[in-house]
Formats: C-alpha cells, sequence, structure tokens
C-alpha cells in the first residue's frame, strides 16, 4: 500500500463517524501535512455510504495544528440534492476542532466545455528538468518528486526579495501513483509558502484555510496517471500577517486539473 | 437604513442563533441574491458577542435557492486561538440547509507587507465610463452602479463565442453606501456568469460555492468610503456543467481588497 493511502485512511464507525490517525510519512514541521488533512477530510465523504457524484470544491479551514496521533472526523450530507450533494466535515482530537471543512459534490453531465486559462507555453518535459533534491526536508516534501522550471526554494536563503513570488514545477507522489481526487486535494496543498519564494527568507506561517476546485472529472484524473501534473502557484498579496496564493494543477496534455487558493498566516 | 442593511440585517436570539429574511431589494431570478446571503452569513459571525478581529476568509456554499421569506442562521465559533477565530454557518428554511459557510477571523498586527497582484493599467476613471442600464434587470442588479470598461452583458446576446469571459467594471453600491466586511463580500458575488461573456448567451446557471478572501483590513475600506471599486473577473476552465472564476476587487487606489472565485452549476 502507498503510504498516502495510509495516511488518509479512515475507519467507519457508522452514521458519518470516521476515526484515522496521522501518518509519519506525511509529517510537517508540526504535526502532519495540510495536503494529507484536506484529502483525509475529502476522503470521509468520498467513503461515506451516502455519496453521490464526484467532488466539484472542498474546503478546508486549518483551526489549529493537528497533533500526531488518532483523530476523528464526522462528515454530514447536509443537503442531497437531484445532481449536487452538499458536505460539511470536522477533524477532532479529544474535545477540540482541529479543522472543518466543506465540499460539493456532483453527478455531471457532458455538456458544451472550453478551457479559458492556458497552461504557460513553451515549458520543459518533466524528465528534462533536474529533480529537486528532498535529503534532509520535511517528511511530506520528500514523498514528491518536485521538479521546478521557476520559483524553486534552493538553499541557501540569501533574504534578498524578488519581484514576484511565482512557482511553476512539475509534480508527482512519490513513489508514483496513479492521481485520484485525494490525492489532487494534496497537490493543491503541496505548493510551498510564497513568502518564503518572495522573500527569500523564513519566517513562521501556517496556512489558515485553502479551497480547491475540482475540473476534472475521474476519467481526467485516470488518463493522466502517475504521470507528473505542472503546478503554477503566485501570491496576490501580503499584508499585515496574511497572504493568499492562486494556483492551478494541469495535466501533461495541457488541461486544467485543479484550481486553488489559499490564505496564509506570516509573521514578521 | 440603506436596503442593503436592511437585507443582511439579523436578530440574535441567543447562542449564534439568529433570524432574518430575504428583502425584495435584492432579489435575484429566484429568492435572493448569492452576494446578500454571503454577506448575511458573514454578518451571523460579525454580530456574534464572542467575535475576534475581523474576516480573513469565507467560504458560503449554496444547497439550495432560498425561499424569499425568514429564514434562521446559527454561527459557531468552532475554533477560537490567540489572534485566529473559525466559524462554521448554516442558514436554514424549516427543517432544510440552504446554505452553509465558513469563515476566519483574525487580528491583524503590522508586518512586512507587499502587493504582487497589480490592478490593470491605464484604466479610465469610473465616472468615465458610463453606467451600465440597469433598467429591466433583475432587482439586486439595480443595486448596483456597473461601469464596464470591458466584459459587459449588453443586449441584445447574439450568441456568438467570444475567446475569452474576462470582465473588468467600476462597482459600487446604488444608493452609494460606504464599504465595509459585509458590502465587499456580496460585491465578490456581483460578477455575472462568466458562461453569459463567453458565449453571448443565456443558459440556466447556479453558483454553489464561493469564496473570498480579504487582503483589506478596516481601515482600508473606511479609506475607500462610497467610491466605485474595481471588479475583475474571468473563468478558468468551463467543463461538462460546472464553471469556476477568479476574480479581484481593487481599490481605486490600486489596493487589492478583495480576492475571490466560485465554481458555477451551468445546463446545456
Amino acid at each position: 500500500m502507498h503510504s498516502f493511502d495510509a495516511t488518509i485512511a479512515l475507519a467507519h464507525q457508522g452514521d458519518g463517524h470516521f476515526s484515522g490517525a496521522t501518518h509519519p510519512d506525511y509529517g510537517n514541521m508540526v504535526g502532519p501535512f495540510g495536503g494529507t488533512t484536506a484529502a483525509t477530510l475529502l476522503n470521509a465523504a468520498l467513503l461515506h455510504p451516502g455519496r453521490l457524484g464526484d467532488p466539484i470544491a472542498l474546503t478546508v479551514n486549518y483551526a489549529s495544528a493537528v497533533a500526531d496521533g488518532p483523530f476523528q472526523i464526522v462528515a454530514r450530507a447536509v443537503r442531497t440534492n437531484r445532481s449536487t450533494q452538499h458536505w460539511t466535515m470536522a477533524l477532532s482530537q479529544g474535545d477540540e476542532v482541529a479543522a472543518t471543512g466543506t465540499a460539493v459534490f456532483a453527478a455531471r453531465r457532458e455538456t458544451w466545455s472550453a478551457p479559458e486559462a492556458a497552461l504557460p507555453a513553451g515549458l520543459p518535459a518533466a524528465d528534462a528538468v533536474a529533480r529537486m533534491d528532498t535529503a534532509g526536508r520535511l517528511a511530506w516534501v520528500r514523498r514528491y518528486d518536485m521538479r521546478f522550471i521557476e520559483g524553486d526554494l534552493s538553499a541557501p536563503f540569501d533574504g534578498e526579495e524578488r519581484p514576484h513570488s511565482r512557482s511553476v514545477a512539475w509534480v508527482r507522489d512519490d513513489p508514483p501513483r496513479p492521481l485520484d481526487f485525494a490525492s489532487l486535494a494534496a497537490l493543491c496543498d503541496s505548493f510551498f509558502p510564497r513568502i518564503y519564494v518572495r522573500r527569500r527568507r523564513r519566517v513562521p506561517i501556517g496556512t489558515v484555510t485553502l479551497t480547491a476546485y475540482f475540473h476534472a472529472d475521474a476519467a481526467m484524473l485516470a488518463a493522466q496517471g502517475s504521470r507528473h501534473v505542472l503546478g503554477v502557484a503566485q501570491a496576490q498579496a501580503f499584508r499585515n500577517g496574511y497572504f493568499d496564493h492562486s494556483a492551478q494543477v494541469w495535466a501533461d496534455d495541457g488541461q486544467l486539473l485543479a484550481s486553488t487558493q489559499q490564505m496564509v498566516y506570516y509573521k514578521e
């Protein structure tokens, strides 16, 4: 079993109550990687016997650091319509809520469709880009094969502010794993904090909320398989303790798989 | 009293339970404008006696059409930290949940700050742009003074698909009203459906989820007052029943007040 699957695994106790536990393979500075927390909250809805369709949108609010160890998730379908379903989720440890989430699921139908945003042109293929050395990095970073075309975090940080925070990188799970909605949700949190890229220095940070929109359906994810996807991320504003970023995750054939944004607390 | 304030008004019944009612001034095709629903959910947290700080992020999920008439909102601070507070909200009518929401509030501190995204250069000032004629439009549309620089909805729709869905417009409440967090939340849903702009035809649509990030603090909003803000919105993908848009709301001095995205159901 891929350790991503072990990390997001949940046991259903009935009535939307699930139990799970953090996994050392996806450890962060403190507690688990926020991407696997997002994927685990989504997984509660995915595993729920009342689930309708596939995920369209996911929002996860990181209320506090999740402690390493067991946790409980409650997932409720608060409204089920003909083709859409609205979920609320909460992850708690003991009596404390550590994360909340909402998700929209839907049964898609074939309609007029059109891309609008386009993947940057002229990018080198993943196998033409050097892989980031992850030796000595946080556990979760070692679970991704990241190949930066722009905006990497190569050390040492010189503290010289850059004009922008944009990163462009090919990314896939390591070991490779076929893409699905849960791993795509986790990928949406795999972009390093934009403030590190912009300022070229580390400051204390923590994501407070993340939203991901799934433009892909299951067939598009299956077609992507375990090949690298392209991630593009950039902040829009850094202001008095909070910055955002907007990001896109692209299939290697140029289709948009997901768009995502987050707000991140920072100090200094 | 401005009818926006009447629309988002809530009576606190205690313990985070609020009652409110839709208002004909902000009526939509069916039920109320989603922007005022978002603002009303945010207002429940703003009015709660246990509220800490100002809004940083808001997500609203539109689970079903809200019926014209009374509704109840329950707002809970599920976690209060030293400088952040995490909220969940639900709007119901009878036994049915019509909308859910989450919000992050925070007490900001002065830190290193920097813009990154920039307002498009060379735009005409609001008073140099013709106001959209709102005669015969939906009630909520008549509550905004919109001045389109690009991507308007002027009739008749010719059904000729355009290369992109971008709109750029100056917007303010009508009658003018000083900007605050609630009205900024509503403005984040004032962008017309991108599919109308792209396809130049009307199809059935409905926003299923909206997220807004507030880059502005109360002082920035006060400085903006009731002057027009600039809204820029564009879809990233239209695919099998759902399209997104990303948008920014800019102060007239060029500062980013809010960034927002939504996923919208469409038919055909």
